[in-house]
């Protein structure tokens, strides 16, 4: 199994939805990312920024599952990231509330020598230039960059983001990300836009409506399982990233084949995370239960046709 | 292979997309249903209504495919149902701009009785009560009764709806609808509603974001196929159901592994009708070519997982 480098926010998210609201509890593209690439494979370690109010059982979670947080470092002048959002009642569209920066308006991170080799990078939706500064710090290539992106650095930041989309290998955006991205309705012709900007792989997430994996003139589907309740939506992408690339880690494989694995993996490892706020559901969540879900899929999804 | 009865409109239809504008074209839902079932089997005939102005090249269409239109009736004194229509520019909505109902509001459907003893009997969208008439004609209850209806009946019809979803097999709707039928948002939920309100099986279709089969507590998932364009979404929902029930006829089977096939089968025939205005593509689509973009669902949601 293939090491795992994961670099993204490690925050305070407070939550409303239609069933109740959270205070500050543990958010984060990086706490998502790492805690479903751990229940794939065994080494993963975490790249971030906190701040001096981010309490010590929250980094207990990442300690007790044995995820590497030496990567994370804490800002004694600084408060932690912090972002409120409020669902709609049909959990499809959420406001933001809040966002306090703090402390990521000084995030430089600092690669871990430990993880200069790291096989697998995911690098979180952060600003292009920081995601590129982790690319230069590796000393040998991994063997997969994979990126999320949003919106905001597209309209802030343009130039540095097509400049780290060409030294990554996969981009993980959303259908809304692509359309803005690719100036395409056309997921179709998004993807193709998207692929001569640099990443020779690409998943357009679609939330309920699952996933496309695009490399070439391949494609590939991945449904969400679909859920009598979702319970909170926020960290479902994420997690989806962090079981994807995770799924690659434990197979140490990067063809297409292992990606529809992976990407099936990593929606399987979303549908649990929507079951309740925020991490919760992703700390409790054990193998037998991935693997009873993952039959779940296969029921779903594959079919015997004859030719005719 | 069986014997399918469809009942349905066959209808002038005037098309507005951001490509174009049709004059009044062939439309109708038993139009779509029966050219797209006829690819699948050999016997297909037609119940439905026309007015005097319809053209016999438009009728021709149904004889060149020799599908069965000895129960189309001809209303000398009344117009054939018009609908026109214009897309919005991402063709995922759309505004009517002209619904005239003329001969459809005559429309007593009459059973030949060469189809009384049909095995399977598709009611496309029409008043609950016609629907139930119809159903009421069969010497021999049918293999499988599937019906389609919309939301304009929930609203004036609930009762006659309720009384012709106890007399049926399968309820192939859209999203949109299932909410409105259940008064529930959660599909999953919606179907369990449904299912009790009479049948065993739903197909809930959501456009291109695919058709999801339901049946106790078993669900199986059919994506659309990925296009570049789609150049006009009208008749995709009717090809789909017609290709369906179509793919059910030809393997007279309909069991949950027959019908996963079938809902495969409806989603390939829907992603060519949306190709071209109308029917245009359906009526010249070829067997191979059936045959090839299958292939392209097989590479699009079959995968190999172990259960580790």
């Amino acid at each position: 199994m293939s090491k795992i480098l994961t670099v993204g926010t490690v925050a305070f998210d407070e939550i409303m939805t239609p069933f109740g609201e959270t205070g500050k509890i543990l958010g984060g593209s990086a706490s998502y990312i790492s805690m479903a690439a751990k229940k794939m494979t065994e080494q993963v370690g975490i790249i971030s920024v906190i701040g001096h109010d981010f309490p010590s059982d929250f980094l207990q979670k990442f300690i007790d599952r044995d995820i590497d947080i030496s990567g994370i470092e804490k800002l004694d002048n600084e408060k932690t990231f912090y972002w409120k959002g409020k669902y709609h009642n049909d959990l499809n569209k959420r406001d933001t509330l809040v966002t306090e920066v703090n402390c990521l308006a000084h995030f430089k991170p600092v690669v871990p020598d430990a993880y200069k080799d790291a096989e697998f990078l995911m690098l979180g939706n952060l600003h292009p230039a920081i995601q590129q500064s982790v690319i230069d710090q590796m000393t040998t290539r991994p063997k997969l960059i994979a990126l999320d992106t949003m919106n905001f650095w597209m309209d802030t930041a343009w130039d540095d983001l097509m400049t780290v989309l060409k030294n990554i290998d996969i981009l993980i955006i959303n259908d809304e990300e692509a359309r803005q991205l690719s100036k395409d309705y056309s997921l179709v012709r998004a993807a193709k836009t998207i692929q001569a900007m640099g990443p020779k792989y690409l998943i357009i997430k679609k939330g309920e409506h699952g996933a496309l994996l695009f490399h070439g003139k391949n494609i590939f589907f991945a449904p969400a399982l679909p859920l009598e309740d979702v319970f909170d939506p926020t960290g479902a992408g994420d997690t989806f990233a962090g079981g994807f690339i995770g799924k690659l880690a434990q197979l140490e494989d990067i063809s297409f084949n292992a990606m529809k694995n992976a990407v099936i993996c990593g929606s399987n490892l979303a549908s649990f995370t929507v079951e309740e706020f925020g991490t919760k559901r992703l700390e409790s969540l054990t193998k037998p239960e991935i693997k009873e879900r993952l039959q779940d899929f296969i029921h779903l999804t594959q079919f015997e046709i004859e030719l005719v």
